[in-house]
């Protein structure tokens, strides 16, 4: 079981809780809404610089994400379970968030809004996204009796609609039909740059697949909507007080994963077993990924996230082609500008938007 | 040789003359000019309907095309030769063309614009687009040296490519940014659903294979975009005279061609010899599409042809799977979808062209 986690893992590069959705993403610094871009704090121009730079920052660590995955897979398998090491990135990144506020009350003094205490009105919302990570985490153990690994893959496409959908319907944020048709070539592009042999295995997948795939990609979609909605409700409040409180929450529930899944190997190897040199980096990288990711739905919004995952899938293959000596196949070039084409015009669209 | 040669039509789908560009289409009235779609002599609201109408005929004779294609690959391979059948596709035009004339001399008597005679001045343009597909054809048989059939399927998408560049630059008529988005987009889609297997064999092309593929690719657009020319130089002048002149050239170009390739053929088996129903059928449909492809060009334009050809390979693909019980592919899906959107944002580019 274990082993077959350490693969599950493999194939999906990421299959992990809020660094779930990094498969995906954009070098752009578009923007879907230009009148809540300013959520950030600060106002108008000001934040294009934030927002850019958060953008690329995801960008750069998803693409080296997957670089890592395949640098590990070359170094051997590696045989840790992933909700021991879901938990230690939850608490490097609650580390992390708390060096930076403790960095930001020395330079800045304690102020209404960054102080670390809460109330229950504000927190009590916290653990939503958390929650639904875990469920749909717990899902995808089972996805796996009606869907194969390529399929899968194919079908975790379907989190950039659900992203879309949701991000209209809770945000209650317009897009413009050229965003609309851009996001549609998005997934469309994404998946076609994918696509290999085995890929139509997926049009194999029973009624059950389907409806699993579907509820994972409507929780995904939620819990990324839901954690700007949090980010966003507050702007004025620090970042990294907001990060605290999710990341607390993300390792609490998932000790219940632990608890649930690989109780019986954290007791026989010790909680720490089959770590090396590569999943510490790794572990790393998904922290930093997860910060970026919260720094994207604080300045910009859930859809620079899916345009930004997406731009670093093509990154990554092609640095792969580099690094690996991968071949870059016809269908990989063809979703390649189906995916470019697709990101000029989400920035076409947000300038007749603006119009 | 002569195997061969209906081989090739098999795998290339329509390897003709001016039927030669059908292998792709729309079903919509979109049009990429609104200020020049008045040139069939009518104007402004009245033009949409013939616009509409023989866009919608060229859809459906393509579509019907590529289905006797496949109905004739069930019956057994046909082994009459491509250039002769050209030419009575070349004459059986020309045959149509000259009755719908006589038609619309008893109906509304010999006038200036559809009277048969011709000066010189007028003429004297008319054997271009039929040299263009005369060279064209012949480097056909010359690129499989260096491409084979699944690749070759691929390199033709460079049609649409080169259709919407020589556009701009011959008719010097503009498309808007986003449609020139959605012609990229109509080139990767139309690739993407055709994607199979073998079609990654297109990375492994030589450069002679590419230069070639180029090459035709220009001459094919060059001669579309030139024909557009011819036909539009004259608004007033009746379409079954223009079309009359330009089959005449193409009978004619077309027997150089029959003496160059299909020569000891003839000669020994006659200019009739493996003909059938289903051959016949398909020599009917490819006159019925030329003409079609005229009166595109005529109360629409080359892009319109474009789209309206791409949309024709989708429609046969669909329709194949009642027919044939065909499997639609994953790949098929996505390219379908991206052609979908493609022609979106086709209509949308014009109405922003319009403001």
């Amino acid at each position: 079981m274990e082993h077959r986690r350490a693969k599950d893992q493999e194939s999906d590069g990421i299959s992990q809780k809020d660094v779930e959705s990094l498969d995906r993403m954009s070098l752009s610094d578009t923007s879907a809404t230009p009148g809540l871009s300013t959520a950030g704090g600060s106002k108008g121009k000001n934040t294009w610089k934030p927002k850019s730079i958060v953008t690329l920052a995801l960008t750069l660590l998803t693409s080296s994400q997957a670089i890592l995955i395949v640098w590990s897979k070359r170094a051997g398998k590696y045989e840790y379970s992933v909700t021991t090491a879901i938990f230690r990135v939850e608490a490097l990144k609650c580390l992390l968030s708390f060096v930076a506020l403790y960095r930001t009350w020395n330079s800045q003094g304690v102020t209404e809004d960054n102080r670390l205490t809460t109330s229950f009105d504000e927190i009590r919302v916290y653990p939503i996204p958390a929650i639904l990570y875990l469920v749909k985490n717990l899902l995808q153990y089972y996805i796996f009796a009606y869907v194969d690994a390529p399929a899968y893959q194919i079908l975790k496409n379907l989190n950039i609609i659900s992203t879309g959908v949701l991000y209209r319907i809770i945000l209650k944020k317009k897009l413009s039909e050229i965003q609309w048709a851009a996001f549609i070539l998005l997934c469309a592009g994404c998946t076609t740059a994918q696509l290999n042999p085995l890929s139509d295995h997926v049009l194999q997948t029973p009624i059950q697949g389907w409806m699993m795939a579907i509820v994972m990609a409507l929780l995904s979609g939620f819990a990324g909507v839901y954690t700007e909605a949090i980010i966003k409700k507050r702007p004025s409040r620090n970042i990294y007080v907001q990060n605290f409180w999710l990341y607390i929450f993300g390792m609490l529930f998932n000790l219940v994963a632990i608890f649930l899944q690989d109780f019986g190997a954290v007791i026989n190897k010790g909680f720490f077993h089959g770590y090396s040199f590569i999943t510490v980096l790794m572990i790393l990288n998904h922290a930093l990924s997860g910060i970026a990711v919260s720094m994207v739905m604080k300045y910009a919004d859930n859809i620079v996230k899916v345009y930004s995952t997406s731009v670093a899938m093509l990154l990554t293959a092609i640095v792969s082609v580099f690094l690996f000596s991968f071949h870059i196949s016809l269908a990989f070039f063809l979703g390649s500008t189906v995916v470019s084409v697709s990101v000029y015009l989400h920035s076409v669209g947000k300038l007749q938007q603006q119009k």
